[in-house]
């Protein structure tokens, strides 16, 4: 494999303006990743450090082997991949113990091998079997998810659960025993951050207005943690003390059962991580005239797990809140990783003494707030009116994420959309065509004015014959025949046929036999070069006993020239 | 739903040379079907009588319900659904045990059930999941499992087993307790078989070769009897004593957990036996000009699957060694299932006591004769010469079956077909095009002589824009962007696109906002009326910027006129 060292590219002719711009952007990177990685450790049911040591090592990875300064600067803890860890390892281990961080670094390590499995093979094509609405049901499914798993925080109780028919009744049962001061923080939490989000309405500038938005999770973290310093409050959990340093660097405990139980979930966060990279990767490339490689891509990520299972970590890949900076920012270089990674090393020392005074309830504020952007009811109703299937499958797999949970819903999603691919994809256009008079051009004999042979049936087939659709052309052709008794020679007119599989041939096989017994002859005719040239590599043209006529016109011209003429004789 | 009742039409002058006709093919079908019956019980490791009995009230059912004259001869025992059926019910009991036959009754139910759903929801199109090189595979496969798994009641000895590698080492493990007489009499089973089907060479008059080799089984059955009933052989096993009469009638043991643990072998087994079903449906009523209702052939093998589970039975389809009957025959009218049926069930009350002179060995060599015929290692060859992706899928499937099993093996081809398919589907041809000089079309750059425009880039899809492809469009207009920095706009031509789905219009938002960014203006050409419609159901054409253009000489006289007069001005 010819591979291009970006880093070593970036490096020839680095100079000062460029290391001032990358130093800049790693800093509010860095502003941005420090109370997200917070939270989503949190919704991870994992301790504070776990998000901070995934911030740091992931980042180096891929600054050494990814392609996309846009992924560089937005990896980390995401906040659905940190709903599906939880839900992954909710059967295997209890929230809070050893077994559980354990399991974490272990599906992590899964992850990485995955993604790194998948740019050998070059199985970037996976990410196709995810259809843009299944996406999207699932994202606004996991949000409504994340939200409601983020009330017992919110409400200072105690309440299991990975689906709304778990969570809620667990709720409901912990209402006598909410807590007050956690409670009053949570909803001062939410309306500060709600009225940051909105604060070119009060008439703050609007550059200003935009940047303590994006920040406003940093700032509600540092004003919540002041409050709670200054002023004690008996009732209010706090992420608490972070044993002083990092976790020790290496692999998680193998444990084979473990593993083998965990892959399910761990191929799942892998691709659900891809896509959502390799979109951002796509989406910044396409704006400076640049093209990404996906199997590129698959490695950076796959690195980038890879690094964060060794520290002790939980599954990283770029966030959209996050490459919001790239978008919107003046990045330079993948160098921005390395930088982020050395100020996040930094802050995480300097941090972690006062994660003490860090109200849980303000971190679940902020997870709610941050959701509510990926939560798009819009886009269901926008795309059951485009199409009815492709609305269909997305109701279906936002309620399955509700109340099957994240797993078994993308599944369920994945599956329904292939049936309906399927099913799309198995009914081609196959139409009934006869030649237009005074032209040697054959049309649909539904839509134009056209001369049919009684004697020679002209089909024409508009999509390419593999096994999808193999058995709605024998289907098809049955029913054509049983009712025309005078059809002696069927035409198949294939100039939309860009491919016969083995399927679809085994087919033509079995219908040429079959019309042959029921005395009508199968030809074929306008036959691409390169489908003839598979065809040549098989039986098929020596043993169907029929023709393959260059176009139409010549067919009828052999098959039956009384109705060429009869066509001639009446021009349009 | 409207319900055309078969039998009604077929009664309405029905006469007595019809009646003739129909009672001399049932007897017919009772002569191969009660041997195979037997052979296939004991295949799948359940009493003779359960088959014999699944042999009766099914043909009943179809004959009431289905549709195809030629599945109401062949139905009954199928040998890749026996070997199916002992796979699936190995894991949950003893073969020989009550519990192994109460297990097949609720299978049988499930299989039932599942047809029948699928013919409601009208899901026949599930049957395309199979593509022919993975049922190929998967039949081949299942063949030399099927006589792999009958040597141990050649060699005389007990060795379970539901793949070769377990099945080899338990059979390699017993040789030293080989039994003489079973093997003696196994072998000359054999030979006979094989003498049978070569008679023709040695000078018999062909009609009564083809009869005799057609009713080999049935001949060996009887003589191999016949023999141990005039010579008793110690150490021969025989099919034994069946209790008198039927099993009786009525629903197997409800249990819901092993309900839940045979539902995804009964729905495979319910797939292959649809497929198996109706293409032998197909194939009878192609020759015959009539045409057939895959739901309706979903309902009369979901009926007769019901009807086997509530006579202690085991799945059945139609069998293609059966439909040669059927195909060679004068068969007037599905009647014949009801004539069928009453003969087998006196068969069934006048044989039971034979059964006890009946030797396995004997059964086992017709049965490993009969998949002889399934066995089709030439067909691997011709697949792999054809196509190398479904020569791999294929050969896969078959491998996988010989290893993991039949259920597995079956999965893990289709997931492999379905991965081939969405590889090739997500590439489409994309042809960037030009103006063929003195002419208003255009035509690929990299095969005909054109003037491109510097400014306009002309890109041609040739494949509907869906899901599989969606990411694929994005990638290679980002690629050809990239590379041609002075282009302005760019004019999608869709004559070949039938369909955008959701995700395809989501990529075309997201590459229009993109190449604006990059200062490129995305504009649409020749786009199909239905196309059309349906994205006016979004606010694409609204957001997007660009025109739709009726062709592409209108869009690159808009939008540079420089070049279509350059085209002009150099006539070919």
């Amino acid at each position: 494999m010819h591979f291009k060292w970006p880093l070593l590219a970036t490096l020839r002719g680095y100079d000062r303006d460029q290391a001032g711009g990358d130093l800049l952007a790693a800093l509010l990177v860095c502003l941005l990743l420090v109370p997200q990685a917070l939270a989503y450790a949190q919704l991870a049911g994992l301790p504070a450090v776990v998000g901070l040591s995934a911030s740091i090592l992931p980042l180096l990875a891929y600054a050494l082997l990814g392609g996309s300064p846009g992924v560089a600067q937005a990896l980390g803890p995401v906040a659905i991949l940190a709903l599906m860890t939880a839900a992954a390892l909710a059967p295997v281990a209890a929230v809070g113990s050893a077994a559980y961080v354990a399991a974490a670094g272990l599906l992590t390590l899964l992850v990485g091998l995955s993604l790194l499995l998948m740019s050998l093979l070059r199985l970037g094509v996976l990410a196709n079997f995810l259809s843009h609405p299944v996406i999207s049901g699932f994202v606004s499914g996991a949000a409504i998810l994340i939200a409601a798993s983020q009330l017992k925080h919110l409400l200072g109780v105690q309440a299991a659960g990975v689906t709304l028919p778990q969570l809620l009744p667990a709720l409901l049962a912990q209402l006598p025993a909410v807590q007050g001061p956690s409670l009053g923080l949570g909803v001062a939490s939410l309306l500060l951050l709600l009225l940051l989000r909105h604060l070119a309405r009060f008439g703050v500038p609007v550059r200003l207005a935009a940047r303590l938005r994006q920040f406003s999770a940093l700032l509600l973290v540092i004003l919540a943690s002041l409050l709670v310093a200054l002023w004690p409050l008996a009732g209010v959990a706090v992420v608490g003390q972070v044993a002083a340093g990092l976790p020790p660097f290496g692999l998680p405990p193998l444990d084979w059962r473990l593993l083998r139980e965990l892959l399910p979930a761990a191929l799942l966060i892998a691709l659900v991580g891809f896509v959502e990279s390799v979109s951002i990767a796509q989406s910044l490339a396409t704006r400076k005239r640049q093209s990404i490689n996906p199997d590129r891509e698959l490695l950076g990520l796959g690195a980038a797990n890879l690094a964060a299972a060794c520290s002790g970590g939980m599954p990283v890949a770029a966030s959209f809140s996050r490459s919001a900076l790239a978008l919107h920012g003046s990045v330079a270089t993948p160098l921005v990783g390395l930088f982020a990674a050395v100020l996040m090393l930094a802050a995480v020392l300097g941090l972690a003494p006062l994660l003490r005074y860090l109200p849980q309830a303000a971190l679940a504020a902020s997870i709610m707030v941050a959701v509510l952007g990926l939560l798009d009811l819009q886009a269901l109703r926008r795309t059951w009116r485009y199409s009815r299937q492709d609305g269909a499958a997305q109701v279906a797999t936002l309620v399955a994420v509700l109340l099957l949970g994240v797993e078994t819903g993308i599944v369920l999603g994945v599956g329904l959309s292939l049936l309906l691919f399927l099913w799309r994809t198995s009914r081609p256009h196959i139409a009934l065509v006869g030649q237009v008079p005074g032209s040697q051009h054959f049309r649909n004999v539904e839509r134009y004015q056209v001369v049919q042979s009684p004697s020679v049936l002209s089909l024409r087939v508009d999509e390419s014959l593999y096994f999808p659709n193999a058995r709605y052309l024998e289907e098809r052709i049955g029913e054509l025949i049983a009712t025309r008794p005078l059809v002696r020679h069927l035409v198949l007119m294939c100039p939309g046929v860009n491919l016969i599989d083995a399927s679809a041939l085994d087919s033509l096989e079995a219908i040429a036999e079959r019309l042959l017994s029921a005395g009508v002859q199968l030809h074929l005719s306008e036959v691409k070069g390169p489908v003839m040239d598979q065809l040549k590599r098989s039986d098929f043209l020596g043993c169907f006993g029929g023709q393959v006529f260059v176009s139409q016109y010549e067919a009828l011209r052999a098959l039956d020239p009384a109705s060429v003429a009869q066509a001639a004789g009446h021009p349009a």
